[in-house]
């Protein structure tokens, strides 16, 4: 059997090398469109930070040794430009010169995510970039040895947008950030966003939300990014406004797309033609809690999802429960992680969401050190059911949150949530762990409610 | 209705100010055998790390805040000796002499545990000490601060024992750790504990586990550990070999005991007496995951428990799911954590356990700094459930082990458990979080077996 992969990263050179194993047989070929093949995309803003480390660190494995020592017929180069589900076949170009045409009994489209471009005068000049892949990360680290970067403009305030920017502090640049609606992280309780923008402002970085950007005007080597209330002189301008799925090619080829124009797919990650499967960015997700399809874009769906393909293509069969929305970043000293829905999502998934928010010592009465831990937590008044949290501290965030990841796979109400018997110790937190003290407060506001 | 405690710490307190905040006319007796109540025990070994905190940062509420501000009748010095149900009475005497008998309606009893005595002559000479309450703990910063120790023995590498010998150190004391049998922290996979093994050596404690002591002898005001293979000179003799449930006026007063004697209770925490509770260190559990009785002596229970006992003293019927055992602690840099059940508790509960041990990076491909962190995940065979774990590592072990605790709680099997979407970012931790990947070997060790 002969299993093609179109794209080389998270998701398909996971499907690759698993798909190796299950099958010492099976004939496998990936066609990569860069050269690039398995590498950390998430630790490029953190390997940007330090001018000395080769941005080569974050490849996890190169592509030879997936052609020599796991027998993958990997071609770099290769960009798919058409799927025929018909005569199983994708065809495309080596570098943009010399077409292909290869026949699949089983196809992977792991066609990845690119950034969002927006539609502005100027995005094309020489010194506006992005970073979605690692030659993206090396043009940038290029440009700010090479260019004497003093100002960098960052469009965006997403998790990249926001882990660049400390990146580039630490570099000793000068930061701003422009979005053109109101607010930081508007998905997160205001309480909560409010602690991350005082850490921004205490950092230096200049936060320009609710301006529009109208045009990146030039002058000699500077870059102005320009709006009705905006002027900004920047060396170096970043756009990071979010991605988009690589989906059109499996679009025109017939397959069913879902939420933002990602390829849908089922618990088994099979889209709408059935030896046709995706995985990735390009692919939507089933949410834990809404049953819903979702775009989730993140890289442990991406490499689990890649993990249950292979293991479909090799006769085990394999579903996948989906997602439920767990993030986290660190900005400066802070870890900011997310896990289910938001209120505003909740609301309309036609749940009725009550929240609570709260903030606690991150460390137990009497204990030196440590700083205060900002929960937010959402259950549904109806069912009583626990819907989604968020977090913001200086610690005890970033895995503190897998307990509510848990408990939203698992269904659980807020009330079976508030018994959990969460570790304790002065070190690590109050004896009441703040996901609790937070549980029992919406439990009082969701009793009083029914 | 008259509400009377016996014991005015964690689960006693808690129970008297939630029954006051439930229902502000019912008359609330404490009769506390010391003169502390509502202070963090737990931080004792950290605040004896430094000489110059007062012991009195450790406490929460004082007495006569509970008295002023809730109107809660707490008499401390006052000794409980005996209970008698069909009275409905206690009675015992103020500091060893004048006597009280209290009448009650509901009686919860929250008389803690004290340290285990070991039957060793010399075991009461000046310079051994226990540690266990806030007198101990005072004691002890007094002698450390006058008696010019450098030496310290401590009997015992439990949780406190090992708490302690990183407070000892810290203040530049040489300190030796003794227990009869072989192996630190005998409850862990060997290749975890010999990691805690390998980190207290690199501190320069000294380890002597597999020896006996026969004896505590003195010369002047030092003292030396004596037994056939072990003869240790030290300033200062900490016993901190584990803890008895304070369960004799219960047992006298015809209540049931259960696992070490402690009290026992059902989810209602009510003894086999209908109008008694029982609360904290004294009493037991259910446990999660075998659903049976177990005696687990730790803060968050006991605090639950006390809440658990004043809702329904005050006709608020609330039952308690039970403990998933976890327990975290730090010891130098190492965090140690574990929830669920060993593989020795597995097997004697009737379960088939497999478990598997893995050491992967703390933090992402490529990402500075981290360390390694060691896992041992348990299932059954049987059931495919989840049973328990194990974490050792510098970072990220004190909170992750929740995910654990909840999946517990939940009843998960490990299939389930491998496909939660726990949090990934480069610093916190690989992109398939170590429990993931730790799950993911235990389910093929899972399914080869079946």
């Amino acid at each position: 059997m002969r299993f093609v992969i179109i794209g080389g990263d998270a998701a398909g050179m996971s499907a690759a090398s698993r798909a190796r194993r299950n099958d010492p047989e099976l004939e496998i070929v990936v066609l990569e469109r860069t050269d690039d093949v398995s590498y950390s995309a998430c630790g490029m803003p953190y390997n940007i930070a330090d001018p000395d480390r080769p941005m080569e660190e974050l490849v996890v494995r190169r592509a030879e040794v997936f052609r020599r020592k796991q027998n993958i017929d990997l071609r770099t180069g290769h960009c798919v430009e058409a799927i025929d589900p018909a005569a199983r076949t994708v065809s495309g170009s080596v570098r943009g010169g010399e077409r292909f045409v290869e026949p699949y009994d089983r196809l992977l489209v792991a066609t990845g995510a690119r950034p969002v471009v927006p539609d502005l005068p100027g995005i094309d000049r020489d010194g506006v970039v992005f970073l979605k892949t690692l030659e993206d990360g090396r043009r940038i680290k290029t440009l700010l040895a090479a260019r004497g970067v003093a100002r960098v403009a960052i469009l965006g305030m997403g998790y990249i947008a926001l882990e660049m920017a400390e990146a580039l502090r630490s570099r000793g640049l000068a930061v701003s950030m422009v979005k053109p609606r109101p607010g930081l992280l508007p998905w997160m309780a205001p309480e909560l966003s409010a602690v991350v923008r005082a850490r921004l402002e205490a950092h230096g970085v200049e936060l320009h939300d609710g301006r529009r950007v109208e045009r990146i005007d030039s002058e000699g080597d500077r870059l102005r990014v320009v709006g009705p209330e905006l002027d900004l002189p920047a060396d170096l301008v970043l756009a990071a406004l979010g991605v988009v799925p690589n989906s059109e090619a499996a679009a025109e080829a017939g397959l069913e797309l879902g939420p933002s124009r990602s390829i849908a797919v089922d618990r088994r990650l099979c889209t709408s033609q059935a030896e046709i499967y995706a995985a990735g960015d390009c692919a939507d997700a089933f949410h834990v809690v809404t049953g819903r399809r979702v775009y989730v874009p993140l890289a442990l769906r991406a490499n689990r999802a890649g993990w249950a393909v292979a293991d479909n293509v090799c006769g085990r069969p394999t579903e996948l429960d989906g997602v439920a929305g767990t993030a986290v970043f660190r900005v400066f000293e802070l870890e900011v992680a997310r896990s289910g829905l938001t209120a505003a999502e909740a609301a309309q998934e036609g749940f009725d969401p009550v929240a609570v928010s709260i903030a606690t010592p991150s460390r137990a009465h009497g204990h030196p050190g440590g700083d205060r831990i900002h929960v937010q937590l959402l259950g549904d008044r109806a069912s009583g059911r626990l819907l989604g949290a968020q977090l913001v501290g200086v610690e005890g965030v970033a895995h503190r949150i897998d307990a509510v990841a848990v408990a939203l796979h698992a269904g659980l109400t807020v009330a079976r949530f508030a018994q959990t018997d969460l570790a304790y110790a002065p070190p690590f937190g109050p004896v009441w762990d703040p996901l609790l003290t937070a549980a029992h407060q919406l439990l009082k506001l969701l009793e009083r409610g029914s």
